[in-house]
């Protein structure tokens, strides 16, 4: 139906005729002629009818905006004067010989062009004319050719596409999972995977030995951050590898990917112990454009009588650290109140702070309300540790370790966002030797990861110090978001029982939970490892959009739901029964 | 952990030094010597241990089957005599230098090679085993090749892979929906997509142009067939293009992964009528390597007393056809009674037949039951027509066309199969003009297709005559399978709501279900087309394979469920709470 795309028209075909399909993008009148700029998938291209072709300037004079059309013209070049040097096809235009409506176009429910005021639920509503935009055109055709390139890095290393099911078994991987009522197997339900984890795992025990798959997964969750009820993985297994063989491999496909689709070389990606992301950056996915770090300021406040830094600092589970903001003297009260507020969702009590401005002067250069609880000497030992200039502010947070590195954590980052104190526009790195469990408030203990990651110790220490035990886990982190993580995962069936028995995990109920994976490892499983990537936030970052709804082309809302389609929707009671379930009466109205 | 993979070491590698990791396939002791064939993806390779290396003599001698080493040793040629070419390292052993056992394994629940008495539910409980066998590290490895270049030669010809969710609306595809109850949304069902037909018409619509994606799709149906709860389509859908363009585009896919993965030079498709395809092979995915037609009779019948020929003869919904089986008169009574029991799967009452014994001798060199009905003009005009040879029989069918189509179209393929009459390897081609509608029994009318099929007549014709309209559809057969099929879909609003009609849903049940579809048609769609491959069909096909449970990871059970991990599986109260939902009462005992 057509010899180009619109796009593709240029000064190579002057005097030749071409045929194109496409969308009416505008329709202009002037001086007696008709201009109509038509779009398709790979741009714009100016097309003229003058009156002097009658049935073809008649129809041309009769289109509106998106109406569907098939044109027949002669490329020519601009007049001089009128050539647009911003587009593709803007040293020609087609001087239009036919034209035939395809389809016509009530008028859209938003403009295509300008479209920045409306809201984002009409968008999603109306998806398939949202992405008509040459934005989400770019975007979607981005992430289309992103996994096309990890696709290949993959497969050119010996990794095998090998699928895994999507109606499976309940997993503990921590999130609520999807269910799926069984029809032939009454009262029975499929879970929808969070991951392809155990899959992957058995694929290893299978002997494949690399496997890849670009995978859906699922999580019932709450959608208050930037997430989608569905999302999608770029997972990746190994066997007989070790720690520096998977990260290589995966460092080595986002370097490709980027150097291939953003001409950015990424450089080495530096590894950083957990311990010392957490201290330094507050965050086990550190940004590393930003050029504050956090510093331990309690061996000078453990002996002040001001208890809100003498407690924590005395304390092994508190620290007082502070955050030196270069420039930042200049913020107004206003504005470190708003930082106080915002360390507030984090846990902080306050947010004390020194502004230095003439630090020559001692103490007597520097503001702040807080100088006569801390005491002269110590305040300026702090100074002089944190080598203070003229124009810093320095942020204090004094609490449970905990909470101050998430509040000066994120302060750091809210900080250098609104100070645009960024170095470098990408900063990866590997953050490593994470910690095998976490304490819960009630003194049990959590995975960090998943109980399927191996320690870096032997069964004995891990068995006699969990709290301590490292994992052979690693995250890979791009400015300040978590790209993928992944780990060795344990090969030995006596390790993998020892891990269950330190999350107290019952005999039983490891059986029944995970028999096929402890029979697996009973079977020869080989040592393997591997690591998944966030396709939809690695996307979101590489197009510098604002939430991952901008690169998936069907997302749902924050309340879990699809506006176009109007999903989830209502089904009928034979559906039901089908199923063996029905609908949970409401509670009656208090009695 | 290696320098190469077990397969690939080979005679360029004599004299050095190598290092491997994989499974003990066997463990020999022979002549004071241990011998193991150590195995992994890639293959097999000899290790020697003699000895003088006392301690990895010792751990050698350990091992058993399925234990995971790693061997470092030395290449050197097989003694004169021990080579074995018919293995990729059969010309080279190792002599093993060091040994390490990485992870023991218990005995296996089955041998790996000699297995082909374990029954499938073993084999499926242990997928994890079943996998390592080297027929299916085969069959899924060639997977893996398949969908890579399906998916190269689409990105190529510039189709964008672009995700659809599967969290998404009930679809009206006609198998049950597998359904997930939403935690946000009371009372409100998500479905699993049985295809992504809407959302890649959509995408045209959005103006992708070209779209693909290899999609899991879902289906809760009996799986009496070769059928699975989930399978995977290569989905194909492009914008401003006809029938020619789309089939082409597919039929070149299929044809380069037959030339790389297979070197079949699958030729050009014909394209047959569906009236053809019925009327001829009694199907409408003719098996084109099977040299045997379906030809009418009716012509000779109309007018004979015996009521069961005459009858259909007569009757414009009736057929009266004959399959001559070249050879086949050789069956046996026996054999002839096991095809009249297979016919009647189908519905036919009886299955008449002539042998051929010496037709120089008219009908006295007949043999059959049923002359003496038709009378000996008739038998011999008949014979006459199919050109009958000696040591031919020919079967016939007399019913309801439906009826005598699946019949004799069955026997044809079955009498193929018994007496291996095929022509050729592989036969492809399309069968196009099907019907727009199947008319039911009660008198309603159901898509052939689905309702988004453009019809080749105009809106006119369709509302005056819906039986007799056909559709712009095309399927892709293969051997007697249908390997794809699509069409060229609606465009126009004003047809598909006709087609919505003539299909008997109201304009509110129009609105309800498909007002996104009908909106997206109203704001400028274009004219676009498409098609989907089975993939798991295709591969079982291409491998050899007799159920697509061969080449899928980790299918479920004809009981749709998956023996390994135990899905579906009991889920708590708080679970089903949260899903506003509950479990049916089981009815009581009948009172």
């Amino acid at each position: 139906m057509r010899t180009h795309y619109c796009g593709d028209i240029n000064e190579t075909l002057i005097d030749q005729t071409v045929t194109f399909c496409g969308w009416v993008h505008r329709r202009r009148d002037h001086g007696g002629v008709i201009f109509l700029d038509i779009r398709d998938r790979e741009g714009l291209v100016q097309v003229v009818f003058d009156p002097d072709t009658v049935d073809a300037f008649n129809i041309a004079d009769s289109v509106r905006s998106e109406f569907v059309v098939q044109i027949t013209g002669r490329v020519r070049g601009r007049p001089e004067g009128t050539t647009n040097a911003n587009m593709k096809t803007g040293l020609i235009e087609v001087l239009g010989k036919e034209i035939t409506i395809l389809n016509k176009a009530a008028t859209p429910p938003f403009p295509l062009d300008g479209y920045s005021d409306v809201g984002e639920e009409i968008r999603l509503k109306y998806r398939f004319m949202d992405m008509r935009r040459p934005e989400m055109q770019d975007k979607l055709r981005f992430r289309s050719k992103v996994t096309s390139h990890a696709r290949r890095y993959l497969e050119e290393q010996g990794f095998l596409d090998i699928e895994t099911p999507i109606l499976t078994r309940a997993t503990p991987e921590g999130a609520r999972d999807y269910l799926v009522p069984s029809r032939t197997h009454e009262g029975s339900f499929f879970a929808l995977p969070q991951s392809p984890q155990l899959f992957k795992q058995l694929l290893m025990v299978a002997g494949f030995d690399r496997y890849y798959q670009i995978a859906k997964c699922f999580r019932d969750e709450d959608l208050r951050a930037d997430r989608q009820p569905e999302f999608t993985q770029i997972d990746v297994e190994a066997s007989f590898i070790n720690e520096d063989d998977i990260m290589g491999i995966a460092q080595g496909m986002i370097k490709e990917i980027f150097q291939k689709e953003l001409n950015v070389d990424l450089g080495d990606f530096p590894r950083m112990p957990y311990s010392e992301a957490m201290n330094r950056y507050g965050s086990d996915k550190p940004d590393m454009r930003i050029p504050m770090e956090i510093v331990d300021v309690a061996e000078f406040l453990q002996d002040i009588e001001f208890k809100v830094f003498a407690a924590p600092a005395k304390d092994p589970k508190g620290r007082v650290a502070a955050l030196k903001v270069p420039g930042g003297a200049e913020l107004s009260r206003k504005q470190i109140d708003e930082y106080t507020k915002y360390v507030g969702i984090y846990g902080a009590k306050g947010l004390a702070w020194i502004k230095v401005n003439e630090i020559e002067k001692g103490v007597e250069g520097l503001q702040s309300p807080i100088i006569k609880f801390i005491g002269d000497d110590n305040t300026m030992k702090i100074m002089t540790k944190l080598d203070a200039k003229n124009g810093d502010i320095v942020f204090f947070g004094a609490d449970k370790a905990k909470i101050v590195n998430e509040a000066l954590g994120a302060l750091r980052c809210k900080v250098a966002a609104d100070l645009n104190m960024y170095t470098s526009e990408w900063a990866a790195l590997w953050v490593v030797d994470f910690p095998m469990f976490e304490e819960n408030d009630d003194g049990s203990v959590t995975a960090l990861h998943h109980p399927f990651t191996a320690p870096s110790c032997s069964p004995e220490e891990l068995e006699k110090d969990p709290l301590n035990a490292l994992s052979r886990a690693y995250d890979m982190v791009l400015n300040g978001c978590e790209l993928g993580g992944g780990s060795i995962r344990i090969h030995d069936q006596g390790m993998q029982q020892g891990v269950f028995r330190a999350l107290g995990i019952s005999e039983e109920e490891q059986r029944e939970k995970f028999g096929f994976l402890l029979d697996a490892l009973k079977f020869g499983a080989p040592p393997h490892g591997g690591l998944a990537f966030g396709l939809d936030r690695l996307i979101m970052l590489m197009t510098g959009s604002t939430s991952i709804r901008e690169v998936i082309a069907f997302p749902k809302t924050q309340s879990a739901a699809c506006v176009m389609t109007q999903a989830p929707g209502a089904v009928s009671n034979v559906q039901l029964r089908d199923l063996h379930i029905k609908l949970r009466e409401k509670p009656k109205a208090a009695e």
